[in-house]
């Protein structure tokens, strides 16, 4: 396998291999318009406009995978991940944006919610949501991943689920809002200041303490995602956006900003999100999130339904910055080819990359391994999980496996 | 005003004017996280998780503005108009994407959608859905206009209504999909292809003649928008995508491919979407949408609350390329200001451009002009009327204007 970053030669692999195409399109013989049966619904006038669309009735499974660990009693604590197996491209719909929320998603009036800016200003200040439409806006690209994502590829044997079962707790959206920068230089931040507390307004109060450094850097006060205003599970009518890093910390339903000399130490930074290292100390405040990919085409309960040519195609990311390459393997890591990849201009942004794979009838284990532009390689299983205690659930990004069986089915396996 | 390309410069005028700013927020004296009211939200568990997400219900009177000139008699018949004068960044989400359809919206069983590539060809095909999901496929943002946009915007006087509904028929997704060389490709075309017809498989058939050089070039098969399947407003399960052109040329519900020698001059390439000359004569395949942008914050029908700074917002586009430059003036075009633009790194896509102004009451006129690179530059409006007959309805992309009133008012007016 050969070095291959433009896309058009493996279009041309698949062009010249003609047998294995015609596998999916039909030869037709002298074939005219009047062939084509005309289906019922050329033959009747279609359905009305509608203020705000959705999608076909045809497309109604396409729902995220919902994990609901205190069921009915709790259902808004959990996780709505993302179908990744269904979707592509690298803009996730709004609709299908992973969620992770600890006491459900509130239903804020916007007429009636607040930012506070206090702590170690020289002006404290107080937002309505009109006044921080107000602002000047800048809209960015960037993914944002749960540090919990790919936890349940930590259970000791591999679970065969969806893809994003496994690993959707990952989107990447359109963010447009205020730099934070521009708030805190017009509450004018004290010298002693080095930190910030970001608090929602969720019952659960969810906070985090966040560096003043990266507030400065590229902290956004969101208020758009996609083109129109935040959705209420992310965050509605204002989230923080610290881009690249680890999803909690991007705080929803944002009531309140406290500059500060220390951190913190919340009860979301210290009861949890810290990781667990092999000596049995936690470590805390593990903000970026590592480089990472995973393949969604194939992967675990798909069947390849014929032997023949398959595009390979996945996600990949890094709080770092962009990325620079993607390889792929189908020999469980033993060779790899680079993968073309869509959006590498974009940091901390998910990045689409695409590979043709020949699938022979033969067992394979496909694999895919990011570099981001910080020289950062996504760690083999075995790596990382050397790294940590067995108890860590946070923060895997080691490279994930799919196994092709003789029968065409893609299951998850540990490799 | 002096030209300024980066954002930096404008938000520190922002900054540098705190009078302004604190207009919009709020000054509070030694403010304590217990100073914020508890809000309702903050005591209560939240909503349980969805699996496919929606607005908060204080963003649903954000909705497309339905143009049905036929009623009832014929809903699907018109247009839906993007809300432009609501949205940020250039993502437009699905659910408000603009539609034109000419006989509604069908409802098409993906399982029972076939498209048919014939005529010159060596070997005509026939492709399930099933069939176009397994080839590789490639991602683009792009932008899609009705040939038709802005044509409220020629009638005798100034329509006063939200920008959308002037300028609307605009959207912006992230496609995905089969180049369609690739199926071209395979199937053989002869040496006398030299132009392809692409028709729907809605009740009336769309159907327009591509030249061929499109088909090889940038023309994509469209199987996602926004990460998830096509919408049935914009095709659903297949459309054919050209990036750039008209919107009608993008047919949506993609049934048949015919490679022709020459144009075969369909009802919707004769009837319509021809470009009255001056002479009287019909200008037939203007397929390339002009350079254009327009402001939609402010816009018509807004109202400025107060004195002081805003940011100035709108898009800019053009079927030829990248956007180079958009320049914002606030006396009807005697002196223009360079804006900020987001997005211009991508061609034939929506770029978002902004710029801080100052309102002190005084009366103003406010246009945006933009230039593409490929040197062509958005005409004004007088000089686009002096190119047709006063009947012509599509390619407007004269420069748009808003009056700013000494009451804050904005109004729609020609100048």
């Amino acid at each position: 396998m050969k070095k291959n970053r433009s896309e058009e030669p493996d279009r041309r692999k698949f062009l010249k291999q003609g047998a294995a195409l015609a596998a999916t399109a039909t030869a037709v013989q002298g074939a005219r318009a009047q062939e084509l049966a005309g289906a019922p619904w050329e033959r009747v006038y279609g359905a009305g406009f509608t203020g705000y669309g959705q999608p076909s009735r045809f497309e109604q499974p396409v729902q995220r995978h919902l994990i609901k660990p205190y069921g009915e009693l709790a259902p808004g604590s959990g996780v709505a991940l993302s179908p990744i197996e269904k979707l592509e491209g690298v803009i996730t719909p709004s609709s299908l944006h992973n969620d992770r929320s600890h006491s459900g998603t509130p239903e804020i009036d916007p007429k009636q919610h607040q930012l506070l800016l206090h702590g170690l200003v020289a002006r404290p200040l107080k937002f309505s949501v009109d006044a921080l439409l107000a602002y000047p806006m800048t809209s960015r690209i960037h993914f944002l991943e749960c540090s919990g994502n790919s936890n349940r590829n930590l259970a000791p044997q591999p679970v065969q689920a969806p893809a994003g079962v496994l690993h959707g707790n990952i989107a990447c959206s359109e963010w447009t809002g205020i730099p934070l920068s521009m708030l805190l230089e017009e509450a004018g931040r004290l010298p002693q200041a080095k930190w910030i507390l970001a608090e929602g307004a969720d019952s659960a109060h969810m906070s985090r303490s966040v560096p003043l450094e990266k507030a400065l850097d590229d902290a956004m006060i969101a208020l758009y995602q996609n083109g129109e205003r935040l959705r209420p599970e992310q965050g509605y009518p204002v989230r923080l956006l610290l881009p690249g890093w680890e999803g909690n910390m991007n705080v929803k339903w944002l009531r309140r900003i406290k500059v500060t000399e220390e951190p913190t130490y919340t009860k979301d930074e210290t009861s949890k999100y810290t990781d667990l290292q092999p000596d049995g100390k936690a470590l805390q405040f593990t903000f970026e999130m590592g480089v990472k990919s995973v393949i969604t085409k194939p992967s675990s309960t798909m069947t390849l339904p014929r032997h023949g040519l398959y595009e390979i195609s996945g996600i990949a990311w890094s709080g770092a910055g962009r990325i620079q390459r993607v390889e792929v393997s189908a020999d469980g890591g033993a060779s790899w080819t680079d993968a073309a990849l869509y959006g590498a201009e974009r940091p901390k942004a998910l990045v689409r990359f695409r590979l043709p794979w020949e699938w022979t009838g033969q067992t394979a284990v496909l694999q895919s391994r990011a570099t981001d532009e910080k020289g950062r390689v996504q760690p083999a299983r075995a790596a990382w999980l050397a790294r940590y205690s067995p108890g860590n659930s946070y923060h895997n990004n080691s490279i994930a496996s799919w196994a092709v069986g003789a029968d065409g089915s893609v299951k998850n396996v540990y490799a």
